[in-house]
């Protein structure tokens, strides 16, 4: 599977409408568009994807009403079928993010580009509120991404700190970094503060220490920009990955997520934002 | 002069009530209490005191206008009166803080607890919201606030930041310094930034060097506490003491502000805030 670049809707002449949250969908949907999606559609909010049984759906909506800091919830669609009109138009969430990844038993089995072969009609899909989103908000108010500068996603780590559990979701919290000198620190605060659905204020800045975490090189998956250089401070989000790392460990059957960096793109404007 | 102690109000029978303004001020007044300010009468708003002549008056509240993070201004007098009663019922801004600083061209010549021997006809006060005011708003939303604890103020820096001069008031930027968790650092963030009226949001943290202080142990005037411990950010927010130093380097033939952590109390109540 190609995962692209963030670079690759600057590309010239794409082709679509990148700023068109439909023209996108449809784009990777034909396989016109193989790119991250944080540089696309960015006037419109965007989410991870968690499809997991219709026997443990209620759970999972239990968990991440629990841990709405990680877990914001946009959307939810009905079992068996692949559209959630509430959030998208024409939508098939089995193909429209371009990247998935399959979970059975809690282990990962295929990371296909289209994951219709294997959707199947218990599954109900979750849509979760990303940091895509505050990430377009903070650009708009100045606030340096150097991640994005350089090419790269915020990188992701496991925390030491306990989720709130339901059913059989439970496990560590998962958060996003960004590294952010002291005064874009403090904005980047105030603008996400205002944004609970996604994800809202930091949960914690400067000592990494605080959450558990040893090692900055040593991210969640490994990828992402990890380096916090001189006159920066890491900047820490909860991140929905932690729905990720619940519905792995709770080893369900069948479990199909968006893979790193390729979200649902929806058609739910980003809200204006006053600094 | 007895610069007292924060712990002064909490003594038993202090013999008035330490949480009524108009008590504080008559108590300060009349000798009976002569403790830092900072936590008698906390649920109202307190402030800096500079006064200087007449014929610098428009250009001082000109350098408080176009610094308003340092000095937000609460209230400004007439010549020669010494109450300002939009802010103070029954004040005598000569009187009623308890300590003071007396400047002749520049140079501190006097530290007394009254000033009205000194006091001029002309003098002009200005009262300019203060830190003390949003620490207890913090301390409502449960920051905690270890200088407090340890029965002391919060340091202040001289930073490398030039502030927007006005007249002959210039100079650097003077910032008060909290240790703060993580956790608490985000909270206090989000609390403070809706208190302009109090210096707003931190300007800057956890990186001392960004405001180019080399060692937190060398204070603005030595006191405060400076030690940061571990799992702490030192979290920075800008001071009133920008308009003493500017006053003092302007070299005014006279200039009057209050002494270290002894402010003027207003009637002003602190505004309600649900975080």
């Amino acid at each position: 599977m190609s995962t692209g670049s963030p670079q690759a809707a600057q590309d010239a002449d794409p082709g679509f409408d990148t700023a068109d949250p439909r023209a996108v969908r449809r784009a990777i949907r034909e396989g016109r568009f193989t790119g991250f999606t944080n540089l696309v559609a960015r006037n419109y909010v965007q989410g991870n994807l968690i499809a997991v049984p219709a026997d443990h759906a209620d759970a999972f909506e239990d968990y991440a009403r629990a841990n709405p800091e990680a877990l914001p919830l946009l959307g939810r669609g009905e079992p068996g079928r692949r559209d959630i009109p509430a959030i998208a138009a024409d939508l098939d969430i089995a193909r429209d993010t371009g990247g998935y990844m399959v979970f059975r038993d809690g282990e990962l089995v295929e990371t296909p580009r289209d994951a219709s072969p294997f959707w199947r009609d218990d599954l109900v899909p979750f849509v979760i509120g990303c940091s895509f989103s505050f990430e377009a908000l903070l650009q708009r108010h100045g606030v340096r991404l150097r991640h994005l500068e350089e090419g790269d996603v915020s990188a992701m780590y496991e925390t030491d700190r306990d989720t709130v559990a339901a059913g059989p979701f439970g496990g560590k919290l998962i958060v996003s970094m960004r590294a952010l000198t002291p005064a874009d620190a403090i904005r980047a605060t105030l603008i996400s503060a205002r944004h609970p659905g996604f994800h809202g204020a930091p949960v914690s800045l400067g000592l990494p220490e605080d959450l558990g975490i040893a090692d900055l090189e040593r991210s969640y998956g490994g990828h992402g920009m990890k380096r916090v250089l001189p006159g920066e401070l890491p900047v820490f989000w909860a991140c929905g990955a932690t729905g990720q790392n619940a519905v792995r460990a709770a080893r369900l059957p069948l479990a199909i997520t968006h893979y790193k960096a390729h979200m649902v793109v929806t058609d739910l404007p980003l809200p204006e934002d006053y600094a």
